[in-house]
């Protein structure tokens, strides 16, 4: 029985590969739509071969393929008419292949509308469909350098640095997943389907809201200024007796609580530090103070005073220390999922809470061709001989 | 007369201030949701204080509160009262209070679903509605720390580093848009509301899709490893005479490519670095090797030969150099519009091309209380008489 997802009766047919397309239908896919994975027979998603491995089978793929479905299509020659029945069915597409590259193959936009009006179709790639660089090959560290991300991450006296996870992936997976569900209520409403188009420079771009502004309307142009912010102090990095933590207090009235925890309550009436312009302008003599005091505490010490005081603090947790996080934990951002051949695997949970129709997290990442019987059986009426044709031939 | 918008008659009540929430509704509004934006009498969203400055007017604010209409409501007495009036008519409500204050103020999820059950609510916070974290202030920081971002971003010898800009507050107002989105699809489907809850944590970890599997699935704490990937070599950032670049040749035919350009064809024979797996084995003899050719050559020089042969390369661009680039011009990732005070100002663009409904970004942010007028008139029939008796009271 499939449960009440907010995507429940929506079809996605998903020809994307190893991460910003696959990262946008598995989101649509927890929230209940039918997500139909189309790999390359023989093959598959390139990120079958990514590591860590659990009984040969990626960990990477495991982790953003599960609640799909998966068929094996060669999109060339015979698989192409097969492709095209099956968006007469389907209320999406999805593809990150470079630009071009789905019209070569005869099924780009304008040939999937012709068969279905209706198709919500959703491309995400480096660049986009259009302007001068839309050919350039487009990898995660491409979008993070272009878009200006690298530049202001890191160290005043070091170079640029990358966000270490595969960010620009990420946020373009968000952004073709919020396209795709705007024309969806658009369709809804009108019936009209459409292209949402994504690039990951974009998305990148669009990402740093409040720092282009510095720029555009300021005239500076925003550099590397390692863990405090451009507009408010102390919100920074502290040294404590046996690590490190986190503490945001971004304004007057946290400033004045966060001195009266660390028994300084004559700062918080200093003229030099009482606003927090002043304060931003005077970080290089306010870090000391908040570190003697920090580095008299344990992390935790440090902690459990501001917090009690209602001043925003944080451990700087590894990967570990989260996954074993008790709110973390209380929020499902785990969820153990039984696979076939992998045994039980710990998957990222879903970050939508819906009171109603909360993502279920329930079904192991498909093995190649899985679903091939059942999904060609039931949108296009092949059955069982005419599949074994089709293998035979490579087609599937 | 209004654009044809994606998301066209779909009304938001937008109680969010500074960054994650006013984000999500940002994106609402520029796909065409009427986004009324509520703000405290006389003082208004804190981000109107934040820099940079245009005569007076945040740019800040400005960037990410265009295309929104603006009233004023003290939400504490009679504001109350008015404000669910206001959610009878409307289709979504967006907050980024800390957890437990709409419900003191009388107006939480369970008493707007009285008035209005088919209303859709998004929350945003730091630890979200519930768990053991649930009463902790959040700040951007606070969800860079806790989700783990700032453990895996940085240098091997250096300490745990900030993405340069508020990047959780960024997923989280991504994660919220989809998760109000989500609903709005289920409602259409049902007539049935729901409570949207986004937790920058949670918002955090869910993006490190890629990040995770190496814990839970491999058993390895994944540390910060600079600008070098976990999954492939080379994508890394190479030193040329001039600067700096990224290449990301993530395949054994990128790397074949790349030896070619580098006129170093038998490298790519070279069984020590053949194979993906064995060049992230290596990567401290491959990227001297690499570094060698880039040095030799100027940022552009080495651009053209690697893009000319369809190895992905990108300049590392800082913001000014994105503002002016051409592709993001023909992207209209930058759009100029006029502000009453500021006069012309340059907002950040869209990143989602739809080709029937793109996003139109072209009304400047609001002034505090600017559409009091047309709002309450137009949703509860108020005249200009009672609004100037609720402004006396300083209801509005």
């Amino acid at each position: 029985m499939k449960r009440e997802g907010a995507l429940n009766g929506i079809k996605v047919l998903d020809l994307s590969r190893v991460l910003a397309g696959p990262f946008c239908t598995m989101m649509l896919a927890d929230m209940g739509a039918e997500v139909i994975k189309i790999e390359v027979p023989g093959k598959g998603d390139d990120s079958r071969n990514f590591g860590p491995f659990v009984n040969g089978e990626s960990g990477y793929y495991m982790n953003i393929n599960r609640n799909k479905k998966g068929i094996t299509l060669n999109l060339k020659g015979k698989g192409k008419d097969l492709f095209l029945e099956m968006v007469k069915k389907a209320d999406m597409v999805v593809e990150n292949y470079r630009p071009g590259v789905m019209e070569k193959l005869g099924i780009g936009y304008e040939e999937l509308k012709k068969v279905n009006p209706g198709i919500i179709y959703g491309a995400v790639s480096g660049f986009g469909h259009y302007g001068p660089y839309t050919l350039r090959p487009g990898y995660d560290v491409i979008g993070q350098a272009s878009s200006g991300l690298m530049s202001v991450t890191g160290w005043p006296d070091g170079g640029p640095t990358r966000i270490g996870t595969a960010m620009a992936d990420s946020l373009a997976g968000y952004s073709l997943t919020i396209g795709l569900l705007a024309a969806l209520q658009y369709r809804n409403q009108t019936g009209i389907g459409q292209k949402v188009d994504i690039g990951m420079m974009d998305a990148g771009i669009a990402s740093m809201q409040i720092i282009y502004p510095i720029y555009t309307m300021g005239g500076r142009i925003p550099e590397r200024i390692g863990n405090r912010y451009e507009s408010n102090y102390p919100t920074d990095t502290f040294r404590t007796k046996d690590g490190m933590i986190v503490i945001g207090a971004a304004n007057d009235k946290l400033w004045q609580k966060l001195c009266e925890v660390m028994g300084r309550k004559e700062l918080a009436e200093d003229e030099r530090y009482d606003r927090n312009p002043k304060r931003v302008e005077h970080y290089r003599e306010i870090k000391p103070i908040i570190e003697a005091w920090t580095l008299e505490n344990s992390s935790k010490e440090a902690m459990e005073q501001l917090l009690k005081a209602g001043v925003p603090a944080s451990p700087i947790n590894n990967l570990e220390q989260v996954v074993h996080d008790p709110h973390a934990n209380a929020r499902e951002m785990f969820v153990h999922v039984e696979h076939p051949v992998a045994g039980d695997t710990l998957l990222n949970g879903s970050q939508f809470k819906m009171t109603v129709t909360d993502p279920v997290i329930d079904t192991p990442a498909l093995l190649l061709g899985q679903h091939n019987g059942e999904v060609y059986e039931e949108l296009l009426g092949l059955d069982s001989s005419r599949l074994e044709e089709l293998r035979e031939q490579g087609v599937i």
